[in-house]
């Protein structure tokens, strides 16, 4: 959403990279899984295995408060037991949950006559949570975005997630451009946000199926994402700063689309 | 902006303050202001007195291609240099300005014709930087806040607001309740954001002046902030989570409550 002159001096440095400890982003480890929003949600998820519950003598309590009688017995630990496997600025209060990742469904999968978001190479797994967390808030009915330049559905996209992950399902797909050709044959309207888009999203002739598509900051849409799209909207901002963060121009964007296709 | 009952279980641990270095927090320390869009943004306002740029070779050429001529000769440093002053996961993008911070002006300054932003307790820089980004977009005339309980504006802050702290000013105020009855008493209308308001806020009978206030997310608004306002009002959500990211939030209060009042 960003100018994209910027773009060759943002991409080197990837501060999540350092951020994130290994055993948060071990593809082929458990989905770590903390904080009471995000702990409750995955619980109360049918299609959710979970392997391991951590909780400390306080998150035992109030695990009993919430009246959470989860099918894998909780380990009472302390709290550096649940410290010592997170990155140091994880705020897991006093819960931690290893579970199975979600199914990825496919893009035939997805019903239809709804909202779908495509994320086109948003990496950063603060903003990916917090958008599918806002992908739950206005019903989205998918998320679609590459396997890879995704970050992994676990740890601090799951906690920004706030439980979104168990709401909105998340299709891994190899190739962006393909997939949105796909969706357009189904009868999808094919929306890209763009900072120069040549129309305000809120005047754009918005109806269901709808995608949204939305590029990283600093980077936007690849090109070939942009011309895939149907028709590019920016969103209309009256003071001096003309983009927002990824998250937050989520957030507008969904919630203008979501009024627009009858949605809330 | 999320449910209460979580309270005493997040406000223990404060990620930012351990992965923010001190040297980013030093309240008589300079501003740190890294990345181009606010270092940029921090050269070209007036108000703003810099005392120091640093920059890698690389981002001396950019500073050159953007055509911006500092007052103060920027340094040419090694990456490691600008690194070793910031905290491991700042995205300083090789330009690092130290300025003073600016000054934040009287309550009585703020012009009482347009949209003010009011924030009860959000404690988080990145949070707090990205709602200053959306304030300046949606060209919000001041952000109102308390000295106490609220983070420095350096640093990652900074960093988050993307150039918006030179645009909004910070009025700094030791009492949120008494400055919230002295808006009123200056004609504004008070709209506080809680997910259990009684009114939906795109319906609310909204008219500039305006202040909107907004608390942090998991306390929502204190007891005195939410009886001192004139209305509480919720972003209404069709889907299952029913909140939002506390700067999503923000961006969405914003682009509803400047259309209603005929900013954008």
């Amino acid at each position: 959403m960003r100018d994209r002159k910027n773009k060759h001096v943002g991409s080197r440095n990837r501060p999540w990279e350092k951020r994130e400890l290994r055993r948060e982003r071990d593809r082929n480890g458990p989905a770590l899984i903390y904080g009471w929003h995000a702990v409750q949600a995955a619980l109360e998820n049918p299609k959710r295995k979970i392997r391991r519950i951590l909780v400390t003598p306080n998150g035992a309590r109030r695990l009993e408060e919430l009246g959470i009688k989860p099918k894998v017995t909780p380990e009472i630990v302390r709290p550096n037991e649940i410290d010592r496997r997170l990155s140091p600025d994880a705020v897991h209060q006093g819960v931690l949950a290893e579970a199975d990742p979600l199914p990825s469904p496919e893009l035939e999968d997805i019903s239809p006559d709804g909202l779908v978001l495509v994320l086109d190479q948003i990496t950063d797994p603060h903003n990916f949570g917090a958008i599918t967390r806002s992908a739950a808030a206005f019903a989205v009915s998918a998320i679609v975005t590459t396997a890879r330049h995704s970050p992994e559905a676990t740890g601090v996209l799951a906690k920004s997630a706030s439980g979104g992950l168990e709401y909105v399902p998340v299709v891994l797909v190899q190739n962006l451009a393909r997939s949105l050709t796909e969706l357009k044959s189904r009868g999808f309207l094919l929306v890209g946000l763009d900072e120069d888009g040549a129309i305000d999203l809120s005047a754009a002739p918005l109806r269901a199926p709808l995608a949204l598509v939305m590029g990283a900051e600093g980077k936007g849409l690849r090109q070939l994402t942009r011309e895939t799209c149907d028709l590019l909207a920016r969103l209309e901002m009256p003071g001096k700063i003309k983009s927002l963060n990824v998250s937050n121009a989520a957030a507008l964007a969904l919630y203008v689309a979501s009024r627009a296709v009858g949605r809330s």
